[in-house]
């Protein structure tokens, strides 16, 4: 590719900083737009500028806004006093999608991890445990992975949150939905026999 | 994803365009763009916008050049009798990246298909001859895939340039270069059969 023009290479670099683009699909994405008549790249450009205008975190909960406002705090319908507690702003969107919860969301933003100079301080657990206090929870459901990080995160929001709100529930770990015991690893088997269910 | 904010679901459907990204893959690029900086998202709105203006088609041979004009019909020490005809831009980078071909090239930009509706008359012959009598051109390789539209491209042009060139080549086909026998299909085998060379 020493051929290329420098804005191909260019348009190049920047495809491929987009996650899981290779150097392969950044040319393709790259020549492919190459083709794409002016218009089109303009709506592009200004849709990835806009980005920062218009999407934003809600200052209550962290969850993703757009111009109109936070969709969940602002939804007289929720249940104030029922808190999940999610990692990341679209995993809000994954609980969303199951239609089982009816309450409102806090956005951690990261999890525990000494190995990124994470800690206990960047979680701000303050401002958490005011919103406890000041909608009345009664209830907490964490919802984060089980890795190293979601897991100590988990334990340490526990040890912290327990003296607010005594209720507090984490999402089941067990079998996937139609899966094969084949494709199970041994630690989910050990946590859906530990954790199993009268039938 | 009912919930999406209007922004993000505009990110997702700009980000789906591109080749081969289905709406997970959309989905992702999007929530990671979200977490990129104002800068550099600036970045790559701007490059993306600048394409058009950027990079442009050679008037003369239909490569993609650069500000500094065509790095093929500029460079002085390319057989100009020699030409190589090829189906897009992207095609001659590849075959630049070979190093085993000194000479200049004419980009087609499209291939015979009726299906498509591109007929004989898009195909732009006239700049083609004219450009093979300003150069005596004594020698054409063409360097098309074997496709349908591919075979049917190469048959007339072999037709059409054979009074102005006699030489005129195809690309060899045959094995893969480290395939092995199991996966190669039986056009390629029976290509390469009829081909045999001596050894």
């Amino acid at each position: 590719m020493h051929k290329y023009p420098v804005h191909l290479l260019k348009l190049i670099e920047v495809m491929r900083k987009l996650p899981g683009v290779g150097s392969k699909s950044a040319e393709r994405f790259a020549f492919e737009l190459i083709e794409w008549p002016e218009e089109q790249l303009k709506i592009m450009a200004d849709v990835i500028k806009e980005t920062k205008l218009k999407l934003k975190s809600c200052p209550l909960c962290g969850c993703l806004t757009g111009e109109a406002g936070c969709a969940f705090c602002t939804d007289a319908r929720r249940k104030a006093t029922l808190l999940c507690i999610v990692a990341t702003p679209r995993d809000v969107f994954a609980i969303e999608a199951t239609h089982e919860f009816s309450g409102v969301y806090h956005v951690l933003g990261k999890l525990l991890s000494p190995l990124e100079g994470i800690g206990p301080d960047d979680l701000n657990l303050k401002i958490l445990i005011d919103r406890i206090s000041a909608n009345n929870v009664d209830e907490i459901v964490i919802a984060i992975d089980s890795t190293l990080e979601g897991d100590a995160t988990a334990l340490f929001l526990k040890t912290h949150l327990s003296p607010h709100c005594p209720n507090i529930s984490r999402l089941a770990f067990g079998l996937p939905m139609g899966s094969s015991f084949d494709y199970v690893d041994g630690g989910t088997l050990a946590r859906a026999l530990t954790a199993r269910l009268k039938f």
